[in-house]
């Protein structure tokens, strides 16, 4: 997280206790509510080793505030002692792990026993919040807190989504869909100037440590498209044979193609001559007019070079997306309204079309979008001391940067400095497209 | 199975349903009453891929039945389609199977829905054995499929203890234990003749097919130990550095000894200097005049090598087995008395002592016993036709052959001619060691 | 080796050492004979783990006589002491080994420095042999040696076809070929009846300790192929998708088949419809009418199903060859006459065909004869003392029994006793197929 | 390569045709002398993957003028058809490629046989030359076909060092060392200053695609050490258990350190407390004073934040390194002197510790660098059309850049916007350590 030196003096305090209690509920309800759908077997299920059990992610985001927050606080009694072990996920300075690839072998503590958990560590949480008795160093550990179960919050609702792909029965997460996407106006590119540009966060809001410190690169012109990527421009591609043309790929791309034998995005399947995927709602056709998901990086840079175009460095999109809207579609509200997460393109409105300039849509929400960027550590950059430390810098190798949010992400979670990262071969995330030149 | 020319003329007819009509409630209980100490959680977990979740095995021992049994007769309606896909075992005749390594990742059907599936089936299958209707051909194949439902419920405690021992909290099947065993006697052998023996089964009880057909061998002049070995004599050889010394294994022993990084039977593991093992009461000290559990051939043959004996074959086994009592430590009794299953030596009987002359002890129930015979087809056998040919006959490939049945076995299930067999490098089945020289 | 109490009082001394002397010159040398065609860089290849480059059987062999026969003994010097280590290939008791799988990351001692090393242990053996002075212990090793060193030419033999056979350029170990084989007369089975027998070895000439001792078996009624299947017999089987019907395959054979894309024997495959195998001769069309060779324990027992037979015992196959004369294709006139290995049917006499009663043919060289025994410790079975104690016995578990020898077997090395062995999937072995019923 | 429109009108185009005649003998015959110690069968091995037998190297320069400038030329007549696919790299728009991992099955051709070939193309491309009749179009690609041989020359002594190592009694490729390094003088950290900068190749000499285009970036102030991490100083990073505090690591680096088991630099091994390493001629103790050698970007970046340092950026590098001679250790004068190839710190002169203001020294040669960017495109980077686009552009993934050549680098073949990359985990390399702030 940022460091925070001069934290908020101003306003009522008894006011920011009482909007911290508020989130604090809102946050730990809502990865509850995730949890809603699921029978005690799905909550045990790791169907690959990047994914974990809805159990584990319930338990790990309290084992966060039990671990960092109360442990050691007078009064506080953990709740199993073991649980220290078992649901740490990375921090070595905090002692050993369960093996990440191994949290589908547990079935105990079960998932009522989990629930539980969350009880006694949120009695303990909330009696400490309300008491006003928190120091000025422990406040931004349970706002990280907070960030850190929303990141899982998006994490329970990819792996879910994976889990169930692997069950020939394809099970359902939700039964209704979000309406149909409109039709595919084309896609425009929208230009920007050259320059030195301040880039990273600033201000006194929350962000993680790896956005920071705010500093100066130099951005030669460039152009970025103003929508996603559609699953029907993504089609065109695998139907020009662009997962067998190696001069399209990168040499590790194209080995990792080969060795998976990836034909499409993943979850997509033929049947008869159709495209279908796997949702978080079943199995349904492929609607073209929508972005297309669950593409690795390899895919999206492969794909662009196939359209003649590039992807977007991170800074060039942070710095576009200051002139977009942050309205898009996020977890939150489909989960409010019961309906199927998927992204889609809500924001095409019709009178776009007639629009003489071009304007950046879906920067925010629907899929996340691949950058060009590996994932690296700014200039100043350094990592707090003792375990959060571990929280960020220690991934920044072998990463690429993604930035903008998902239907799966938070609503409130996300920001134009955020840095998603992952792995050029991953593809279970909701991961998606957008054009540069 | 075998086949049965002669098969029951002589007595009542009506009894004989009946009796199978009950044979086939309990057998069926008995696989839920196995279930019942267990939640929704523990029932996915798939450990290693030998292990199976006892979701799938309450499902799949139903699918046999639906399968050999109900499918394609008047009026039977499957409970759902794809479970022909997805319990499918490992019938290629039958069609497809799902990936055994893959059974621990799916969560639907829930186990609430297995158990209706079981309903589903049971009802369909009471109807059709009260009928009266069934055909003197499909008798056999449900016979077989309550052995095969009884094989089952002894994996269903093999696994289960499996999956509990890699989770560092050590949960138990059932909590109480059985009673101490006694302070164990000196090992004494017993001396059998040469000559040309019959081995094999015979008469018109249940046996399945690779039992027959009844043949002739020729063995020489061989003895038997009386009993079990002891934990407390494999521990000598583990603290003579049985593990770390070559010339004591098999090639491929020595191999998968270093490999695994082996130093005591599966379960095993030192705490300041204490020998402790998982049972199914979860975790306890080792009782060292109980029989040593949970060891490969590999171990087993070891073992022999440095006590300088050796390993019985199945052959010798059988024809000794015929001088002993069938009275042993079963499944059956435990899981009613809801002890805890652990091989013990009960019926070591203070009066042993002081007998002249050896008795064999323990050659049924308690542990399997390995033997020094791969398993092989015997002179003339024959696999039957279609998908029931594949129960046997296409494993006699590097497994070895154990006799006698174990604590986990179900009290009926085992016979003299009984040939169970695994690879030499399994080690999660209630397996132990008698020697011979 | 045999123990031989009773070993060779009668004869001149002189005598026998003059022909102990003849034998070592002719073996040591027919070793270098076979390396002749070959490049230095042919002698460093290690194709798989299963092969040895040359350079290492050459040394290997030596090694043999250095550690067993001259090492400690007054007066000599070795070679170079890291060879101790370096070309040790499985003797714990000598110390440790360098890494089977690594034999192929060494260039040195280059080729010329490994028939320096062959010289200098040529000549200390040949000193000391010559001197009279060999005690009655040290003999038979050096009988052991001898035969060890044939066994190791026939390794040279498959293992440089094996390294061949991964270069596109298939280059060729000799230029001839030898001549056609005739048209294959119908198989006819012979048949033998029941009884005890006795089997394992007799007498006082070498045998290896896994051929003793000689004990009783009793054996039911069976039958014999009088040949070997043909190629063309064995692409019928292929034709008639073989390699598809998971219901003519033991389980582990239909896994491994599927797993390695199995579609016929190693080095077989087709071009332009017509089926090619790489031979030491390079790459040529099958001849049909020869024996079908390559094929593992898998096909051997596939083919015999679908056949409607089986594969015969190794004791079956011992007792009927006591019928058949000796005669057969061996290494050592191939490599005399300069002509490819490869295993052909000469012995099809013209007048085989009108004989009214069967006559075995071609149960010695040629090709390896698969048995279904898998390969056990005869009763009373003990390994010799020390480091040779672990020339055969710690390998008895999961191999199957070959006999007879094979094109690639040096002539006098074989007999009805012997027993080879390698594992179920092993097939760059010079194997074949002799069906039973 | 770098687009040159506007290529060399000015001069006499007889003596530029003479330069690169003699260009092209000079390279291809160093290749050769690199080869000049070893024998037949050092040349075929290749130790892991990542290795190429010297044969490969030898025979892939020569695919790559028969491939680019011979093939399809007016009277050339290729060597051999089969090379095309047996000798070609990466590069699927020439073809199929033989598998890399395999470079070490194939004997044949002979190196022998590779130098006949070397002699054939040799031929042809010197007849070329010396005709004047080459276009411009192709001028370029002879150009690169030699700086491309260049690259192999280093892979040739990195290679072959690594195959040595393997074997337990360590070769030397070479017998004579080079003198000792001198005393290190403290390291000192030389100040730059922040600004926009131009970085990338410019001018009209050689340079790969990737030093291109030339491109502004803001840099912020830093500092550079003047010197290489010594051997003792990262022995102190050893003594303080730097292998063992995950603090240190990245992530990754640290799954990399526990699942290989590295406790220090490649090639260093420690006997009776002291370390020695494998070097070109053969194993000697680690001189302290010389730079630290063959450590991964893993173990670079984890001694940097020991160090309270970290690497610098290559832009950080690319403006110092104009400030600093260009002299240092390379292959050329080594092989000529006979001597080891082994980086050391010739460049320490003794007056250099009473300068009072801090000099650059060690940024040529010696031990490739590690920087902390990822190896990525520059802005506007478009890699060229056809078969020679994938020489540099389809790697940029998961791979870091090391600056400034190493003593394997052959003089004259390094500049100072030279951009070597490799996966974060590569340790066979002779890269080391420069340390920023």
């Amino acid at each position: 997280m940022t460091a925070q030196p001069d934290a908020p003096q101003a306003g009522d305090a008894g006011t920011q206790q009482a909007k911290l209690v508020a989130n604090y509920r809102e946050v730990r309800t809502f990865s509850e509510r995730i949890a809603d759908p699921l029978t005690a077997e799905d909550c045990v299920i790791q169907s690959i080793p990047d994914v974990s059990p809805t159990r584990w992610h319930l338990a790990h985001t309290t084992w966060f505030f039990e671990t960092f927050v109360l442990k050691g606080r007078d009064g506080y009694q953990p709740f199993d002692d073991r649980f220290e072990y078992l649901f740490n996920s990375y921090y070595n300075s905090v002692g050993g792990q369960f093996p990440r690839p191994e949290r589908g072998l547990l079935s105990r503590p079960t998932v009522d026993e989990v629930f539980a958990y969350r009880r006694h560590v949120d009695g303990a949480m909330l009696s400490l919040l309300e008491s006003g008795s928190l120091s000025g160093e422990t406040l931004p550990v349970v706002e990280l807190g907070l960030h850190h179960e929303q990141q899982h919050q998006e994490l329970m609702l990819t792996d879910i989504k994976h889990v169930f792909s692997r069950n020939p029965l394809f099970p359902a997460y939700t039964e209704e869909s979000i309406g149909e996407g409109g039709p595919g106006e084309p896609a425009q590119f929208m230009d920007f100037g050259e320059g030195v540009f301040q880039v990273g966060h600033s201000g006194s809001d929350f962000a993680f440590d790896n956005e920071s410190p705010r500093h100066r690169v130099f951005l030669e012109n460039y152009s970025l498209s103003t929508r996603h990527v559609t699953a029907g421009e993504y089609l065109e591609f695998i139907n020009d044979d662009g997962y067998g043309r190696p001069e399209l790929w990168l040499s590790l791309g194209w080995h990792t193609v080969n060795e998976r034998q990836w034909t499409a995005p993943l979850y997509w399947q033929q049947r008869d001559g159709e495209w279908f995927h796997h949702t978080l709602s079943g199995l349904s056709k492929v609607d073209l007019n929508r972005p297309v998901c669950h593409v690795s990086y390899f895919e999206a840079d492969a794909f662009a070079r196939w359209a003649g175009a590039r992807l977007p460095t991170e800074f060039e999109w942070e710095l576009a997306s200051s002139q977009s809207s942050m309205a898009g579609i996020f977890a939150t509200d489909l989960i409010a309204l019961g309906t199927a997460v998927h992204p889609t393109s809500i924001e095409r409105s019709e009178d776009a079309g007639s629009s003489p300039s071009p304007t950046l849509s879906q920067m925010f929400g629907g899929v996340w979008e691949w950058t060009s960027s590996p994932y690296t550590a700014y200039p100043g950059y350094a990592a707090a001391e003792g375990a959060l430390g571990e929280y960020n810098g220690k991934f920044m190798c072998n990463q690429y940067v993604l930035r903008g949010g998902s239907c799966a992400t938070p609503k409130g979670h996300i920001r134009p400095t955020y840095r998603n990262f992952f792995p050029p071969d991953a593809r279970w995330q909701f991961s998606g497209i957008r054009l540069a030149r």
